[in-house]
């Protein structure tokens, strides 16, 4: 029997108390043990809802209830979540949390606390929504040197980007219907600067690799200087413009991750991810590329992880799985300086001076373009070999390529 | 420290040997325990292999050897393999198999067998080469009701088809290529009449629904049938033919599963999957849809596969995990008759009388098309309908089409 806490009744906590009933009895068959919602931790009371009975608004009362032997964080942020897990943590109980901020900054301490309870702490539904991908990538590719992960990894601006792209709508206005539909906050900065996707790299990133990297490391960089234009001009050389989070291990054991914009040959799998869709691309040295795809977010698929992280923790209390990495530090990571890649470049210049600066290019050409505006893809060159070359040019856009 | 014997030095067994020597040291800390190959058993000797050292050809020595807990089959087929395999597990070892056709056949034996015996019986590599797909169906998915499996789950045909669509070879043509590129064996008959297909979907469907379901259950049709005609039709209305394994489970609990040529839309994830790449499309009640791609097969991610099934009973040597299911029987699996969907009818036929027979229907057309030739999707409905209405007509093809 283990008997189950929710902390934040909100999107994903009410999900999580939905799947728990809904699926109650395949559940516990699945488990061999009954599994049981005993309360719900929220500020707020819900007396409307069929879960109102659960409700308390004392977080003291979990943390010191023996019988609540896992605690489902699902409050977001990395304060009051940060305390009440390391509370729960220190009092013996399991923690699953959908929660990739703090995971992203404060995983490590978190795992090692776990560790010295003899607990776990699982984290599957912070990345990807309902995409079943930490735990593959920690068990299923084990047996191979992961080299590389990209990923598109936030569900908000790729519905934004696959807006623009298939509708023609600018930036501001897709933004607007991602927010009426209930795919964007009413602050979507988070998702348009890249902050989400950046966290969950760092997830992913430090699992794969086995180091805590922190996103402070990570260069951000989000789809708000995301234009038309540029999606047209990606579009005449049959690419898509996606933002990626990406993290690479080179030779020297350094992991340069980082989240930008980028064009993807519309032959790509990742090409093909739409709307709110996510997907995860990961590259081991025996097993080549795997993709992982599916709802990056939502209320039933992301309560389906966390409730698959329950089970686990149900299933295994007296051995707890470490889904782990060790600690971050100077070195762990480095910026993603040396990375070459072929780049696209929007700028307003001569043709002639931008084949002096970069040598061999490839014009592209759109319908309405300004005059003296000029738009390339480069040869592969480092960010900085880039920008030495382009230093008297007036650039409107760099987006980097992502080679296949 | 756990030591492996590898039976049969083929493809996916030599690949075992690298993988486990290429990544030996990132496997030991993984496992946080030594894992050391001590055997190869094959008929023949590797005397110019690295590996020559390991060869053995009496499988008493490692049934004997109580050194050796895990054994890896990569012998094929369901009589040798068999045989060694109930042979090892009696002798309280763990087994990981690539062996699909045994699995789907007696895999309920088998893994009965290994929890009696308090070992593993493991098959990742069974189903999707290296794409991890067994262990998240059973874990990851494991807080939803799975509703309906399906999968492109056989690189050979895929192959074959991608060339017939993207390159308009004939059929005949595009298998004599695949074979010339080491895609299809000699004798292709298990590929292209889908019977290696029939054997991932029926591991698949008896693991997400908890029966055994038997090759002979599910009602196979390969590729054969498919012509250039039929893709021209396809691509007239926006679709690639794949062929797909599904498994569908109803309100009744009863499973429908079936292997199949399908019209599938341009735009769903799996028309993108090509070459001799595979995807599985998973459906649960609380996730939605989720994708897993990669390449299906190939010596090094099948063996990376195996390998991370090798690490996870090394891991759990005291404490098995058993990725089971129940015992098959009459009523488990049905055919898939009340199965509905649009179809794909080409026939010798005027247009009227496939109006007058079928009703509302969508007419395609292809350059080139012969006089009497017609071909149209029609809206959705049983097989049996559909025959029942097409009595009358002399028909060239008959195809699903997969609905979104």
């Amino acid at each position: 029997m283990s008997k189950v806490a929710i902390l934040g009744f909100g999107v994903v906590g009410s999900g999580v108390a939905e799947v728990l009933q809904r699926n109650g009895a395949h559940i516990d068959e699945k488990v061999h043990s009954k599994v049981e919602l005993k309360y719900i931790l929220d500020v707020r009371d819900f007396p409307d809802s069929p879960f109102a009975a659960y409700v308390v608004h004392d977080f003291a009362v979990i943390e010191k209830d023996p019988e609540v032997d896992i605690v489902v964080e699902t409050i977001g942020g990395a304060k009051v979540a940060r305390e009440f897990t390391e509370r729960a943590l220190s009092a013996g109980k399991s923690v699953v949390t959908s929660n990739k901020e703090l995971v992203a900054e404060h995983g490590y301490e978190l795992m090692k606390l776990a560790q010295e309870k003899g607990v776990s702490y699982l984290y599957e539904a912070s990345v990807g929504g309902g995409i079943p991908i930490i735990r593959p990538l920690k068990q299923c590719l084990a047996a191979n040197e992961i080299t590389e992960i990209c990923g598109i990894l936030n569900g908000t601006t790729n519905y934004i980007l696959t807006r623009m792209i298939r509708s023609g709508l600018p930036f501001a206005q897709a933004l607007k219907e991602a927010q009426t539909n209930g795919y964007a906050e009413a602050d979507p900065t988070a998702d348009i600067e890249g902050h989400d996707a950046c966290r969950k790299i760092c997830i992913l990133a430090s699992l794969a690799f086995g180091r805590h990297i922190y996103p402070k490391e990570v260069p951000t960089e989000g789809i708000t200087g995301v234009s038309l234009a540029d999606v047209a001009y990606a579009d005449s050389c049959g690419r898509k413009i996606k933002l990626l989070g990406r993290a690479i291990r080179k030779e020297d054991g350094k992991v340069r991750a980082f989240v930008a914009p980028h064009l993807v040959s519309g032959s790509a799998p990742l090409a093909g991810v739409e709307d709110v869709f996510n997907a995860i691309t990961v590259r081991g040295n025996a097993i080549g590329d795997v993709m992982f795809y599916g709802r990056g977010a939502g209320k039933l698929p992301t309560a389906s992880a966390v409730v698959a992280d329950v089970m686990e923790a149900a299933r295994n209390r007296d051995r707890p799985k470490f889904m782990d990495w060790g600690p971050g530090g100077s070195g762990v990571a480095l910026p993603p300086l040396d990375v070459e890649s072929p780049w696209y470049v929007r700028a307003e210049a001569a043709p002639e001076a931008i084949r002096g600066a970069l040598g061999d290019v490839t014009f592209l050409a759109r319908a309405g373009a300004p005059a003296g505006e000029v738009a390339v893809l480069t040869v592969s060159m480092t960010r900085g070999e880039l920008e030495e070359r382009l230093k008297d040019i007036s650039l409107h856009t760099v987006f980097r390529v992502l080679e296949d």
